[in-house]
């Protein structure tokens, strides 16, 4: 436990991780875990897929669409059914896009601020517009946010999802606030799976402002690694708790198929899926509907998805683990950090010494090591703490993984030990 | 000619076209000509693109960057390369985006409205904002400044293109003033193109707004179907003028390849794709890059490219010499029609007797001919001359389309007749 050591042993144990990172940098590594990419074995999964659309099918035959021509700005009808499937809803609660379910959030906003939500006031006429943030999330949910220039407020993520009576009080009681991010399964960063009695709080919720959308980035759905944490529908609690418009649900198949050239869905209720397809007409004719028809080939269903799935983990498993285990092994003594342990998902997120996350990406980054930047997890980049560090160990190999872990647990030290010498 | 008749040969006339027009209505026709959609024959030729990419390609190897995962929001080199040598402007002058180039032209305007162009006041938190649209033009490019609230204005088009007196007195002189919707060459609807002097007066443009920007929506570049017209380069003209960044070139290969499934760029100066870039990075990861990798290898390079659309000219020129010619028999002698004679694009435009393009598209409706709703190649879907139809040759058959400009011509007849008697 470094907080009981005293002022000389923290001298000793400076210089000793000193000298061992001048060891580390001298090695000249290069090493990018900053974002959530699958690895190219993973990618490898499905190569297949490139084989079932090919010149010999009939296009013209395919229940009187024409895959290849203009039309269906809410998707080919067999992509809709998978994702409804997926989702236990029905075919006329979802829309199929393009390859980014991010740019489907980012639209769903921009609509939000040109048109309102079914009729409500345009966000951007208002003088103020403000979302909720559970905290650590995902950066990029909040850099879209950020754009719009829509306050952003931060809620703490406990063990079981945000702190809904935080999340009651600011939707029940302002009107302002109009959103909120989530990541239900598997929660970016922190790996978690809200519970049923937090799903079930989300569908209670009497929003003052009549156009407050939950924005359920269900994007790890799917996405188990070890044991399968179980997701109740925020679909279905809307519908029972009789707020059925109450939640955007997204999802994509970036981290199932190819990230950069997947399917991306909005899931939600028939009012939610007309108001937004009356606007989306304006947008675009119609989302790349060849895409749609080559994945649900070969996705077919829910079941074949599941072993495809499994696929994955079988890969990510060794990766998460090693992540773990040298987490355990260099940092449990030292009492300086706490780390989550999900069962799926794409990250783990390491909570070091307060005070040091920046300076520990800092580190990482001087020997070669890129990591999420440092309060990246917070609105406006702005960790209160300066403490939480998201960990991407997807992309590299078992064995890089080793070897940047090695480095960070090592960085995570120095950095606490400087810290604690009051540096 | 129907101006020189009588009263009682106007009633004989109508009595005679009222009874043919009763038997066309019998057959039952169904036949939709309201869209610029390919046939499936023209699709067909795209078909092959299908074979390109399997699953046995080596996705890693691809000058670094694997198509398959995420990243390059810009595009894939090879893709951005391609639409610079169409458009003569080096790789930096373009990003490559998904199936719809509409939807690159809706973001662009998004982006300003909430950021602005270059630093500008957001267009959301002006007073007004305003467009030009030449009219007749496309209906969609209007609906896209409807969505965004944004003030229409009609400017003539000539036979060269746009009055561009009229345009620099508004460019000129309105801060207001944003942007004015172009399609250059085979413009939809008329076919024509814009003439070199026409080009140059749009480059010397001294707008009053510094984020004025002409939206040149170049759908048509390479759509010859008989003998080609040049259209002299807006980028290069605007760099000659010293005005680099007055334009957004868009392109798309949605009438090349598949509409539901192409790939779009936008060509514009340096600092426009910065700015650009800058902005669409919080929208989206990336577009698929799997989709523009399999373009490029399909269509390869101009010339290639040129070989390729020859065989859609094939296709296409026997539709539009049959509308051509239906036309010239059915209604020259009548002096109640004016057409257009396009040497390529998808569209013919047709000016019947004023007062008459309403009546007309709902008598081919009434008798199974569904055309391009009167009135929406205007602002606000308002032809002030009520007589604008744009006839959308590609669609059907040669056969069907036969029976759909026999059925058409009957309607403009019938319509003026009735005009012309004072009902």
């Amino acid at each position: 436990m470094y907080k009981n050591l005293n002022t000389s042993q923290l001298k000793e144990t400076y210089r000793l991780l000193t000298k061992e990172y001048q060891k580390v940098k001298e090695k000249g590594l290069f090493l990018d875990m900053s974002r959530g990419k699958p690895a190219p074995d993973q990618l490898a999964l499905s190569d297949p897929m490139n084989d079932i659309i090919t010149s010999d099918i009939d296009f013209s035959n395919d229940g009187g669409l024409d895959v290849r021509n203009y039309g269906a700005p809410e998707g080919v009808p067999e992509a809709r059914e998978f994702f409804a499937k997926l989702f236990q809803v029905e075919t006329e609660n979802v829309i199929v896009g393009g390859s980014s379910s991010l740019n489907l959030m980012f639209d769903a906003i921009g609509r939000a601020m040109i048109h309102g939500i079914m009729g409500s006031t345009p966000w951007s006429k208002l003088d103020k517009v403000k979302f909720l943030c559970p905290s650590p999330g995902y950066d990029r949910h909040f850099s879209i946010t950020e754009y719009y220039n829509i306050e952003m407020i931060a809620i703490p993520m406990l063990e079981d999802g945000p702190d809904m009576g935080t999340v009651a009080r600011y939707v029940e009681e302002d009107e302002a606030v109009k959103g909120i991010w989530c990541v239900p399964k598997y929660s970016n960063p922190t790996g978690i799976t809200y519970s049923e009695r937090v799903v079930n709080a989300f569908a209670s919720l009497k929003p003052k402002a009549k156009d407050f959308r939950i924005f359920w980035d269900n994007a790890y759905y799917v996405h188990d690694v070890f044991e399968a944490d179980q997701l109740y529908s925020i679909i279905k609690a809307c519908e029972e708790a009789g707020n059925p418009d109450l939640v955007y649900q997204f999802a994509s198949t970036s981290k199932i198929t190819y990230p950069g050239a997947g399917i991306s869905a909005i899931v939600a209720s028939k009012a939610n899926i007309k108001d937004t397809l009356d606007k989306l007409s304006y947008q675009t004719i119609c989302y790349d509907k060849v895409n749609q028809l080559r994945h649900v080939r070969f996705l077919r269903d829910p079941d074949d998805l599941a072993a495809h799935m499994k696929k994955h983990a079988v890969m990510l498993a060794p990766k998460f683990q090693m992540v773990k285990e040298e987490l355990e092994k260099e940092l449990a003594s030292t009492g300086v950090a706490q780390w989550t342990n999900p069962n799926g998902g794409y990250f783990i997120s390491v909570d070091v010494y307060p005070g040091t996350a920046k300076r520990t990406v800092a580190l990482c980054k001087e020997a070669g090591l890129i990591l999420t930047g440092a309060g990246a997890t917070f609105p406006y980049g702005k960790d209160p703490e300066d403490k939480n560090i998201r960990i991407a160990p997807t992309y590299p190999s078992v064995e890089e993984l080793k070897t940047a872990m090695e480095l960070f647990c090592l960085c995570v030290r120095l950095a606490a030990v400087e810290k604690l010498m009051g540096q």
